[in-house]
């Protein structure tokens, strides 16, 4: 079982992919002491008009770094299917890192699952290793024509995570949701939960039971909406139950370092991610109305009402 | 399947069972709007030479304010056995309750197994509802003696709950023991499980599945330690997936007011809460360290490293 921790990529949805340059040498430093297997970065992009801090590009500068401090650790970089479509003018984007990211994952929508076929083989093409997130965990199970599919990515990728977006499932429909991908190919199967209602870590185990090979960890849990499986709780499990060599010392100054963003940003579930998670509501829209502190749980549930309706959400 | 509300008895560890009056009356006032069935108040303690609030005590004036609060629901009391022995100077304490105390909860060591059973048969035959909160369960597994004697409760107390103190068994392990327990008891079993390592929500989920008729919770996991079940969440999930009927502009005022001392006494758990529960450290000694500043991660791997030489813990 392989672990890839994705603090920076997945955490920077609350800091704009900012983080201050300190804390993410002492981040690269912590991870290349504990047993990681590989670090996501950030995210790769092509230019935008939006401003997006470092971690949002992952410019050459900073992959030098991250391969500096972490010498023997695998470095991932995530490319937004939606934004990279598999044509000339990723190249450069992608050369550039030559040497440095050893595996670009792509996240992609299961509707997008054509392009994101084609683009995984074209990253293939190019020598590098490539992975694919699939988002909306809980809607394959009624797309078997998603699932079937996974098979041509037989000898492409590295590695196909099931991404509970919404962070809504149980253990039960991730164990299942595994197993019946397993039927389909033989690429290595991954697990990136979301900590809505407080199952990332049972349902890491499940898909772990189950016979997934990565399982996706961030710091403090440091994540999109109401946050992933923390790392530290997937490593102090690990430690007690299967004998991994933990250095507590490295992992608590790390812990302790992402708490102090963590008091600034709030990550974390509430009873508003609670219910957007288990009704499949996007966490987007929550973290919006959270930020923008004119959120009510009532205004979530006529969201709901509403998407049951078939109408616009608010 | 029946809830257990215990906030103000579980969270007053945090706040030495001192909670504001207008705090208490809106927290009773939304428990009697919510599909909870049982509301546990407070201990009912003898006189003690150190200083605790009223819902260590749980005096009359208290029990007619709630009764007034909840006229439907029923009103569970907690008695801590080492300091209630079955004995004639309990009547009293024991009496002034009639008529407002629906339950007297007795938490018990399963080591004073004897002493449980001798003290809830007395109170039976006072005429009270009587149950049974046997803590340490991960330790019951190797207990086989104590389990065996549960049946000797049949036609006494109404509820057996098992109580994961130290906040580190797995899902797998409730459900097996769970079932063991009933082979040996007509009982119904109950759960109260602690967060420590995000397990509280999968483990109740276990617990009902393995035929438990009890879930204990806290309305944002106030409770010792690193908390409990969070009740808001298990609400939602009960909403979602079996048809409970829960307002939701009620719950979420009850859980803002909570998030305030929330955000007062911090519990919830953190990577030191996460190491002592999964290798079964006491929740209070975690507490003492965590408070006084002084603990480190280090500190509780010294501690458990002296606890597998059989020497004391510091």
């Amino acid at each position: 079982m392989k672990i890839l921790d994705c603090t920076l990529r997945d955490g920077g949805y609350y800091t704009q992919w900012d983080f201050d340059k300190k804390l993410t040498e002492r981040y690269f430093t912590a991870m290349e002491q504990l047993p990681i297997d590989v670090v996501e970065i950030g995210y790769r992009s092509h230019a935008s008009n939006t401003y997006f801090g470092k971690y949002y590009y992952s410019p050459v500068s900073l992959l030098q770094k991250a391969r500096q401090l972490m010498p023997t650790k695998k470095l991932a970089l995530m490319l937004n299917l939606k934004d990279c479509p598999a044509n000339d003018s990723l190249i450069p984007l992608l050369e550039k890192c030559r040497g440095y990211a050893d595996l670009f994952r792509i996240a992609a929508d299961p509707a997008k699952i054509n392009e994101a076929i084609a683009l995984a083989k074209f990253i293939k093409s190019l020598g590098f290793g490539v992975a694919l997130n699939l988002m909306y965990l809980s809607e394959l199970k009624n797309s078997v024509t998603i699932v079937e599919r996974l098979g041509e990515l037989d000898g492409v990728a590295d590695c196909i995570s099931l991404v509970d977006s919404y962070g809504g499932v149980y253990p039960h429909e991730v164990a299942e949701l595994i197993k019946y991908c397993k039927n389909f190919t033989n690429v290595p199967l991954g697990f990136h939960g979301h900590n809505n209602i407080e199952l990332a870590f049972a349902n890491s185990l499940a898909a772990i039971e189950a016979g997934c090979e990565f399982v996706d960890g961030t710091i403090t849990g440091m994540g999109r909406g109401a946050g992933n499986l923390k790392t530290e709780l997937l490593l102090t499990h690990l430690s007690a139950k299967a004998g991994y060599n933990v250095n507590y010392d490295v992992l608590s100054n790390i812990v302790h370092d992402f708490e102090h963003l963590k008091a600034a940003y709030q990550w974390g579930t509430n009873l508003p991610y609670m219910v957007s998670g288990i009704n499949s509501l996007p966490q987007q829209n929550v973290m919006d109305w959270i930020s923008k502190r004119y959120y009510s749980v009532q205004s979530i549930v006529r969201a709901l009402h509403n998407k049951k309706l078939g109408t616009d959400d608010n």
